[in-house]
């Protein structure tokens, strides 16, 4: 006997772009963007959908590409994270076949375009990296019912000084030297999750407050830790969130070792003073680690 | 208090190539080439190393990737599955430290040229798509120490009639049409995990031919089945899988909905009778489900 | 003063699938689908939209875009040639402001599923590497009037043999080996011009015979070509395809030589009797040419 | 009778990273970072190469690496452009048989990471957009042995108002609105050309000044330009860049128009006040020309 053991669906890259057209305070125009591409994951009662071809309790993909844009004119946001709420809750309020649903936003991050000086009120220029948000709303009661992370992809950080590898585990494939002072590479990729309260569930907390203070812990650790292993620095930037932002549980790393070889000068009797490098896409190491509070 | 609460890290995109250099009847070169891309995670005692920076337990990724050349240099395999077996004893085995490790094999399907109507020795074509094997191995005893999956990803297929999509849940968002006649194009990606036995175990199963089935199945079923929805087709490719692969026990799907829309003639006076089509990259449905034997 | 010195502008991505309809002998259904992506580019009139800001010779690229599947829709065409000479006509007589117009365009290769053995009558595969095919027509008499091109993307290919490298030129940074066994491995990229004739003009020739020869071609001088460099392989291929189609007058290559290197084995004790290889993504050589009728 | 009616060759994707480990005054670290992905295409002869398979002549693509390397070591350089210099020079000087070669580099753009407001001595974050150079240079005497050109590429840029289209040329397939508000949204790639001077040669220009004043003006007249088309703000950011930088002669743009449409919301009953918008991916427009002096 065969069942459906499992099964989900949704929609993948609807790209919603809104432009708040405000004004500053002498009447001329100060406008804000908010560039997001959304993804949705439904969880429901759709086992007839699959085993007997009976879509009664399917909502097509093209109403959930519908409803983003519709809920984007229809309700205020500041944040990626309160845009998931709101999604969130009208799917769980208007689908009542669903149990759970998934929604991932990734945000474009725009800074204004400064001319003569002054930040430009409605011209963007787009800086390196993606915010992102998830929230997943369950049709449940208590803190189970909800789970808001925010996170960053796609951050590429690089240090000449302050980063080792030694005293590692050896067998009889170990070729690599052990050095205390390399390249240190990666693009860091991370998701922190939100202490569950009253507040984070009416969207009340200071979410891009929170990714500034992230952000910022990311790129300080990174410059300034003494790194004897990615794994180390990978530690020491979760505890750091963790102190700085008390709204957060936990956050977890994906961070590829982006390696940065020293070309061998010696067949052409050049000496090689830690100075010209070769950098390789294949094959590279990966580090990952969720750091939480217990 | 900040604990370290899970973990794990390895190498991406080691990429191998072997070549068999084996003979013909009549004593005339007859290649085999494996083209593989392997990933390997790893879980075990790591602790200390992020959160002490003692690498004692910190085996390198640079040997890592050492032990997949060296591991295809002294072993024989016809498959990926049977690759990643050895190589996932292999860390079990040397590296004490290690509770689990993951494999991950992507390979190219080289089909041999055609010469005059005769397949060439030792020249080969890429053909689309890639043949995946993922093996997971424990230090454990009995039948959790070992997963072994098969499987299958970007294959592209298209069908411009046997699909319809109506019937279904509606609300205040939804705009779609309901339809009898529509183009399913979708890029499947597939993984099926097989059942544990001594066969299995041993690497004695013939997991070429049950990738050929798969292949097979996943693109008969595409092309037969009267569709009422990706999802029902989804399911009709699991079921027919599980009952021509008997070693296998689940398949998990997962499958982009390629929208294809008729594009608006009207304004030129044009009729467009279900021929002109546009397709769009974004956004994309996406559906998901795994079947199995109860 | 300044000034503009030259300017072109267009419409990329057009995403055009069309579904033929047809009928086999026994009256049941049996379609054809051509998907082609369009890159259109218009050369002509146009300094005044650039240096007045006066918009009256700008045909819009939405135009262009609707362009594609209206004439999609008013013609009939078998080959992404005869689709190009019909769209390249269109701007020619209907935007006078126009001198001259590029059409590029790249056709997926879907063949039929198999089922049971028999090519099923409207489900499809696609298959590794994409039909080009490119058409310039100019506002002038003739022969200059008109170019077309046929051509091949993303085919890849291996051979294990037959394939050497020696006798090269040396300088004081020249660390290569010669060998007389290497892995060759490329991804061939060509583009074919077709000699004027009233029969190309009207879109008589046999456009998809030549691209199955040339396709036939390519891939058989890979196999057997007895290789001392890329380039020599490439200069091969040119003649035989010169040789075999006479309606074309040149072919140009861009090659990328993507390395294989053997894995040295020797830290472990193990010998590597070129078995073992690793492949790189960068950097790569890159080799081009044309080879032409004199 | 078939010939080779041209050919280069050469080696792409090299990724070279230079570390130049400076002192600040008080003796602490203060390290640069240059990280260049280079391309070197050689032009001579070479037919022999091709038709005889004759490697006399031919300089291995694998040399033309290490001399990336070599090079770097050798030579002091403050930009791209001098490292292109001194990379074109060496081969025309070296390879007897080259008449002309073609260096381009791709720089990633490197900012310190602010800690604590202090700009860190020797970690970076990647910051968005590629600067590069491109240095041709000719075994001839003159002013046509060199070219110069530096670049930007993948600077993405957005404005919520300040942009039009209208009055433009209509045919029967015209269906696009006139609007005196949309959104404009391009991603810049501009390549200029240096004016032949001794100063030039000795590559003894400002050419990273250069680079900061044209990235200033090409963000500052998009911002600020009042666009009737992205060829009317083309327009405008080559005269102005040939106004503010006397050294080049040139400025050539490739810039995509990159559609953001207002998402129809009426069938909802919901307004849309120039609000919501969806971003599309293709097709796009595309737009490009040269500016030059007199």
């Amino acid at each position: 006997m065969v069942h459906l053991q499992s099964n989900s669906y949704g929609k993948q890259r609807v790209r919603l772009t809104k432009v708040l057209r405000g004004e500053a305070p002498d009447g001329s125009p100060l406008h804000q963007v908010q560039e997001y591409t959304v993804q949705i994951m439904l969880h429901g009662d759709f086992e007839t959908i699959y085993t007997q071809g009976d879509n009664a309790n399917c909502g097509p993909t093209d109403t959930m590409k519908n409803t983003v844009y519709a809920i984007a004119r229809q309700t205020s946001f500041s944040s990626p994270e309160q845009f998931g709420l709101a999604l969130t809750s009208r799917f769980i309020d208007h689908f009542p076949q669903v149990h759970a649903v998934d929604v991932d936003i990734a945000m474009s991050r725009w800074n204004r375009i400064e001319v003569q000086g002054q930040a430009h009120p409605f011209a963007f220029v787009k800086e390196h990296g993606r915010r992102t948000a998830a929230v997943t709303r369950r049709r449940a009661a208590g803190p189970s019912d909800l789970s808001v992370a925010g996170g960053v992809t796609g951050v590429e950080v690089f240090k000449s000084s302050g980063s080792a590898f030694g005293g590692f585990f050896r067998d009889e494939f170990t070729t690599l030297a052990e050095t205390d002072e390399r390249i240190l590479a990666t693009t860091v990729d991370a998701v922190w999750n939100y202490i569950h309260t009253p507040e984070l569930a009416a969207g009340d907390l200071p979410f891009t407050e929170a990714w500034d203070t992230s952000y910022q812990t990311i790129t300080e650790v990174f410059a300034t830790h003494e790194s004897p292993s990615l794994q180390a620095t990978l530690f020491v930037m979760g505890e750091e969130m963790l102190k700085r932002t008390p709204t957060i549980s936990d956050i977890s790393f994906t961070m590829p070792n982006q390696h940065h070889m020293l070309f061998d000068l010696s067949p052409f009797e050049l000496d090689n003073p830690d100075e010209i490098y070769y950098g390789t896409d294949s094959p590279f190491g990966i580090i990952t680690g969720t750091v939480s509070r217990k």
